[in-house]
């Protein structure tokens, strides 16, 4: 990749308005896109790549304007996501998680914490990562005076090895709560596994890693006070939260799967040999496909953005936020899920169909968009969004808020 | 049909916001859904049914209110149309027939013209047909002086039997310009053939008319100064409007189609006796069909809003329209068209196998969802719509403005 | 219905192979042909068309040759079937059921009760119904000295009324034994209720019925002897015989819809205005269609085959049938059921595309095919048929026999 | 791969019917199974390979008994592809190819010639590759006295490397005939490029060759009798022939990934925390996928088979080939090409859903079932072939014999 940050994002001004925002990922994701056939083959771990994130002031989109945040909501995160998607879709998820992890203090954590944590992260540019697998409980936290201590190991921490904090998460001992905090990335007993070999979002470093005995204050566990969680239903937005930042990276994988095979279409493609046209865009069955799958990805584009305002606007009052309200979210943010799943993948596999066999080629990297998708839309099963769904249109039924619904 | 008009829409308040303009929607859709199969096989001409659009506000919904209408703009017409369409396609397709041809005053005439025909209209509740079959040219006009003389056929003049005015349209004789003028839809020299025997979209007495000399003054001819016509960019809107008019009524009847399947899974289908399941919703295949197909549709409602917004920004001002700005608006209209159409009839098709055997009895009526998607959607070849689409991604292409794109 | 039947079917030799039967079966379908449209919505009971059935040798198909059968196999019924269906979906259910009536004695009956009932069949060119649905225990069947008493109503019962015989089923007062027996449809206490009005299928004639006390000899309930039911695994291919039944008139509806539409297509429908094409058959996307329907059909058409092939070895052998082969049998019924019923659906909704607007006026006739399939592919939950599959992949779990499985 | 011949191949007795000869492919196919993921990922050349369908007699499986071949027929050879496919893709493709240059002496040489070559290939063993890719006039023929001169380059030559003769294609100079020559694989001026790196089919050794003067003598110049080409209809036969070998290899590939998964289903993966189910294979969900995606499988496999037989008709008797019936057996290839692509595809990419996210591990190599069919289905478009079946249904058009249709 080339690390030469564009000139402009250090002398001119930075980007105000949402609009602009999305441009600048739209640059950052200019600047992956040059390369990012070689560097998903090449598999090395994304430091470049976090540097650029951080130098375009990405990073910091959702940090508060006071302390050097760009002050932007979750509907334009979702697109930046998306934009830096198209080029780079482990980039696009980084970044994504990244967001969540940042916002979680202010999911989960007390005011202080989450006003605390924000107002750092954004001087500090701080890149996120996060070392929580809830679906097992194979942390152990256990108390040592004032401190608490997290033991075990997790299967997946995505970014946590190319970030500078790391959220942890594990089971108090003799107790069945899960308790979050933020520890510095480098810190004692935080042990990378280098182990994440998978088809897909390769450079996503979501190998496991070792807690062994890892140290952080009773006060910074996040949201307890008095070493007690003190729940409300907002803290439930965790799981439509980032479900909605899969969507959006996955519509970002299968926007740039379609533009770089329109470019290819457009000039390497040859037009069938008995078809009597001059130019592969000239083939009838060429157009439609495109036409085809662009209208289907414009659909689900379209309802992630109507979903990401409805989201919105339960952020925007997260004390109003009620059963109600989270539930009928939750399932829309479930209906887009499995959306953008068969449409992206739909996406990533046909648009060989018209680009034609030498498209075939491992140095075009052409199969990339198909790994990505095919690897992290299966983080969950979309039957059981749908299920969701359909539940609540027959039966009126919420989902219930565990980890994954 | 009840043709008793809710009491509290001639002694309450009159809807004011989009929002209430949607729920009166709701209320007339209600009315209608109560006998809707029954009027569906009856297959009478809707004059109740305009009535009951009239009564309830609805045909004066893009009227400037200084003239008693409700000042609305498309996208609710929209949304208003996909409501009635919900309980009976037909109605809902008249209803936004209407808003066209009301509205292509504007469209195509001059200032003076339209400004005339929409107090005119809104003062007088007038509910719009049109004879207007520009694939063929059916219709001569003549000149008599004065006026203009209208002769030939049409074969569909959608709602012109059951309207005040109809928007009539032909050729002049020895050139190749289309004229369009409004009459009264009794005007001497109009018979309608009531030959509208269709599988599907059955109420909308869309059969033939005869113009056996059809007299209207010069001065009427939609858009003419000195009996040259002026045409601007925006003239070419009308295609794409009409178009979100037609994906609005797909997706209310699939929306229809989806709310009737559901209550009946919910009241009458029997869970099936080797499955081990109490009820026909608690079938996992069953619950799985549901959360897909709402799913899908509310992707393309999403997109069908999102584009409708898109093309309001136009409308809002209409000497700004470039030929790039319509045809990116066309597209765009074109991709949801597409989708709206695969989606509905999915769904039409789709409900009956979680209704079950007995849903099949023609007193259920459940087939009219799939006939009346199945009628309409062949308007025009939705393969050319993808064609455009598919087009405009690989070569910037705009599609040419016609009669259909 | 022309009633006319065929001068050659009369003074020409009979049938003798397989490929000549179909041949005659094709023959049958052009008779049915020339006003299945009409009769479609005439909806009148079918005396003539049965008539026809008998004239043409296709009753007694699989009848004995040495007592007037043609002596052939359940394959040839299978695409006699077919062939009839494709021109009326209605009859080619009602002589598929036949054969399976007929066929039943042999599958249930002893030995002596079937030859009889199989001979007098032939000779008689009896045409079978029947009044059974074992899913409700509706029919009660009492002891009367020697005979056997059926009191109760069957919802459904196929046929029955333009039927000479008639299977009745009930279940035997203090016993939870399902008793078949063969009783002549004019019987006593038979009374058909003329209340089929369901979308499709419209002239099978399979209303209810109620039995007011139909008596008949205990030594006609079949497989008893001594009173007693004398089981064998053989019994249990009754389900995978008559699904194939569905099979075969599924794919020939589908067919009947992709033949009709190409005749249309070819003869009337007209070239999009602005594709530049002279004739509809020259439309890319009409050519697509076609070639992607036909190559659907194809596929499941020849799993129909072979399937059917595979079962003909075990009804060559029925005391060789265990429960293994049998169970192998159905599993592979049941994945050409769901692809018949997936790819006739998408044939018979989708010929639309390709034939255009005008094909959906009523007098045409071409919704019939989708109300037909749409209609009968409910009578099970097709859901269950891929469970089977999927139990039989993953676990090798062979189906539990039941009335429909 | 296990090198090692399973001894029973030397020690037994060789097999003689079809079935046996498909069970020996599957001995073969659980060979190569034992570490398919990992020569996938290795891509060494494969020559071990090779060897063990040398030693599994299946090299030689159309060769004339009299010579120490199999003497089976087509049908057979595509069910013994079918089955190598299953476990590895490439060698299926491998092993087609060879069968199909083999056979190509009888399509397109003089009796004499094939008489010779086949009898010479049976006895020797010979494995076959090919330098052909008649798209492109890209290899030169010149005459030098009695020998002919190949001269320039081939950007696919699948096999050649690891084979033992190669058929070459060149256009002859200053003519447009293409001529035919079996050569020595290793004959001087034959250099291979080593350049196939696509994302699948990996082990097929489809680089580029270069020809530096290929010398071979007249006489072998395929078909040629006086150096002059004398054609028959059955010539044309080709593609039709390695089309099926296409759809075969794909059926393979797809029965293999259903399979790998099915029992990766069953042994590794876990219940969904929230379903309820204590074994994966117990989830709804995944049955109904397993179910729908072996139902489609098995009807394209049927369709195989019976057009493979339907092919088998012709090759049985060459000369009573007419154009009528080469082109109604190229049409039935056309679409069984068109079904296998898709659903193979379907259960390449459907597979991950059923297995769940850990599936995706590098180390699983669960997804070189969707890179081979991916890669390979592309030989040429797909659409073409809809087309083939869409003219022949519309206007009983035969396809124009190409070297693709």
């Amino acid at each position: 990749m080339s690390t030469v940050t564009p000139t402009d994002w250090k002398t001119g001004p930075a980007p105000k308005t949402a609009d602009e925002w999305i441009a600048r990922a739209g640059e950052v994701a200019a600047v992956l896109a040059t390369d990012a056939a070689e560097r998903d083959r090449a598999g090395a771990t994304p430091y470049a790549e976090v540097r650029l994130l951080k130098d375009s002031g990405l990073v910091t989109l959702l940090g508060p304007t006071e302390h050097g945040g760009a002050g932007q909501d979750w509907p334009t995160a979702y697109r930046v996501v998306r934009e830096v998607a198209k080029a780079d879709g482990s980039i696009g998820q980084l970044l994504g998680y990244h967001y969540l992890w940042n916002w979680a203090a202010r999911l989960v954590g007390t005011r202080e914490q989450w006003e605390h944590v924000e107002a750092e992260a954004a001087r500090g540019r701080w890149f996120f990562g996060g070392a929580v697998n809830p679906r097992d409980k194979d942390v152990v936290v256990t108390e040592d005076g004032d401190d608490l201590v997290f033991t075990g190991r997790k299967s997946f921490s995505t970014g946590s090895k190319v970030s500078d904090v790391t959220v942890l998460e594990g089971v108090l001992e003799g107790t069945d709560n899960h308790i979050f905090a933020i520890v510095p990335s480098d810190s004692e007993g935080l042990t990378f596994h280098d182990d994440w070999d998978n088809i897909g979002q390769r450079l996503t470093e979501s190998g496991g890693v070792t807690l062994d005995g890892v140290r952080t204050p009773w006060s910074s566990a996040a949201g307890h006070v008095d070493k007690e969680f003190r729940p409300r239903v907002y803290n439930t937005l965790n799981v439509p939260t980032i479900q909605l930042v899969f969507v959006n990276f996955y519509l970002g994988i299968a926007a740039g799967a379609l533009e770089t095979a329109a470019t290819y279409t457009r000039t390497k493609s040859r037009p069938w040999l008995h078809g009597g046209h001059e130019r592969a865009v000239d083939e009838p069955y060429v157009i439609d496909v495109y036409g085809d799958l662009t209208a289907k990805l414009w659909a689900v584009e379209a309802l992630a953005d109507t979903v990401a305002a409805e989201g919105q606007r339960l952020h925007d009052d997260p004390d109003a936020v009620t059963e109600r309200t989270r539930g009928d979210f939750e399932v829309r943010v479930a209906a887009v899920k499995a959306r953008a799943t068969e449409v992206a993948l739909e996406i990533a596999n046909s648009v060989f169909e018209v680009t034609g066999a030498r498209s075939t080629a491992t140095a075009e990297g052409l199969d990339r968009f198909w790994r990505n998708i095919r690897t992290h839309t299966l983080h969950d099963p979309v039957a059981y969004k749908r299920r969701e769904v359909g539940r609540w249109v027959l039966e009126g039924e919420l989902p219930e808020p565990t980890w994954y619904s």
